[in-house]
């Protein structure tokens, strides 16, 4: 086992030390967040808390991750391709998050120009699970025996899963914590998941819980610092190709039930403010933001969020 | 799996529903909780919460523990003492709380009732060990293969074991969801050790992470109820009986290194007021205390020891 705890505890320490060390410099070159004008008066103070924190649990995964080859190299061909799809989406995060803070508003890369770099670098992945991975294109459906394999079907589906989760993990993060905690546990669940059926992808999951676990030393309600897209791209990415890795995409509405649900709640209240011409489904959305107008806690809502969950990883594990 | 994971929903199914049933009646039977005078000057906001929340996850772990029966019946040597030793500190808690609230006084039972009482339970167990279970008396030394046969000298090191294990969890809940969050990390740990090691404590465990996550939903801060010693005497009894019955008791020092902190601040807190003829070494004991005064929120002291209480399990895995 030590060749999985020692890198989630390398990881751990990476991101529990970098992320303090990040916060002064990131105030300093005043890389603060740019709040949603639309979003809940009270987020208003939440202005000029840094962000990019991404930056942070990306080196602290990529770390932990890499050392990990050491016991067990012969899971590269798994991992590489999972955190590689991370620090990229990272990276179309960053330069959003960047390019918020220069332009001082809070819309950055141009809708098409985040699609397409995204679009291109899901490619990359679908081709090389296409072409380099046997039986690259199975899918299993959970609470079944039956494994399907998906042919060419599979690239559009593996891109509407990877944007798809994206969004949902990107429309999470808007409550201190909120974010890191949810996937913290999707990936405890991703580690256990990969390490029962040798998925591969079990030391990347695990740094991943770990550095989100050092993220959230400073992240909690009051939060010193946002993961910002940088963090939440990547972590979407690393959720939908972690999963895709194991053959359980499908479990992602399982695990991903906030992902999803967040999605869905801007969903509805932006179908339901056009047919009704005006009327709102939800007090705001994303969901989040709905509870916090009903007087819940940022704290209690990150608790109900989490939980539900870790009920969802169980039903999800019993499924897969 | 779904011997494990159906009790463990259960769990957090009635403790989720059990608990916000709890609050209002007891409400209205005025049990709120008494907050120490020389607690910190914060906290007089949380007198009248309601406490003895404890018999919301007792209830719920009970439940779902019996029900895992059904799939392992035969865990029941293993599990069933357990849980015995956890819902019989329950009810010691639970005598202490309510002579407290009927007294109106931040002390309950006398100390030497409350240590007869455990002291009783405690040497049934230990008896039930030396008698009824094959090795009973066998403890493993973490981080080597050695495992040694304690002998007669095995009743008095479980009694210090549940004793102080006891203190630790009993200390450690001073701040909201701080108990819950911490133990129930705790609980998952047992869970996957018991799994790996064919150790028989799996359901209760699980059930107990599970209900607990169920009560943290209204015992996040700002708390709707509080866990009493109810509660806290449990989960004590629940993690020392648990980690013996895997012949683990030496992982507490880990695992339970919150737990740990906590007895040893007050300690140190008492020892060096003494020494020193009234100087403090922290702002207040126990620690939880001092980092308040600190000005950290309760979240983020609750995040920082439910992190380290994962780290510390992730090498007592390593160590087991």
């Amino acid at each position: 086992m030590e060749g999985l705890i020692i890198p989630a505890l390398v990881s751990l320490a990476v991101c529990s030390v970098l992320t303090p060390v990040l916060i002064p410099v990131l105030h300093r070159l005043k890389f603060g967040q740019q709040i949603r004008e639309e979003g809940p008066e009270g987020h208003k103070k939440k202005s000029g808390t840094p962000t990019m924190g991404g930056i942070a649990f990306l080196a602290a995964i990529t770390a932990g991750s890499l050392l990990s080859l050491i016991w067990s190299p012969e899971t590269l061909p798994q991992m590489l391709p999972v955190l590689l799809m991370m620090v990229g989406y990272g990276a179309i995060g960053l330069a959003d998050d960047l390019l918020k803070i220069l332009k001082k508003q809070s819309e950055g890369l141009k809708a098409w120009q985040k699609f397409a770099a995204q679009l291109l670098l899901t490619l990359g992945f679908a081709w090389y699970r296409m072409s380099m991975v046997e039986g690259g294109t199975l899918v299993a459906i959970p609470f079944t025996d039956i494994t399907v394999d998906f042919g060419w079907f599979y690239i559009p589906f593996l891109v509407l899963v990877v944007v798809g989760t994206d969004n949902g993990v990107n429309f999470t993060d808007g409550l201190d914590g909120l974010c890191s905690s949810v996937t913290a546990v999707v990936a405890v669940f991703l580690a256990v998941l990969s390490l029962r059926d040798g998925g591969g992808v079990e030391a990347v999951s695990l740094c991943t819980a770990a550095a989100l676990a050092g993220f959230l030393l400073y992240n909690t309600n009051p939060a010193g610092i946002f993961m910002g897209d940088t963090g939440s791209l990547a972590l979407g990415a690393f959720v939908s190709s972690a999963a895709l890795t194991l053959r359980q995409p499908f479990l992602i509405l399982l695990i991903g039930i906030i992902y999803l649900a967040e999605v869905v709640s801007v969903m509805l209240q932006v179908g339901w403010f056009k047919a009704t011409h005006g009327k709102r489904l939800f007090k705001m959305a994303p969901i989040h933001h709905h509870f916090e107008l009903c007087g819940w806690s940022e704290p209690r809502i990150v608790t109900v969020f989490t939980v539900i969950t870790a009920a969802g990883c169980l039903l999800a594990y019993w499924g897969a």
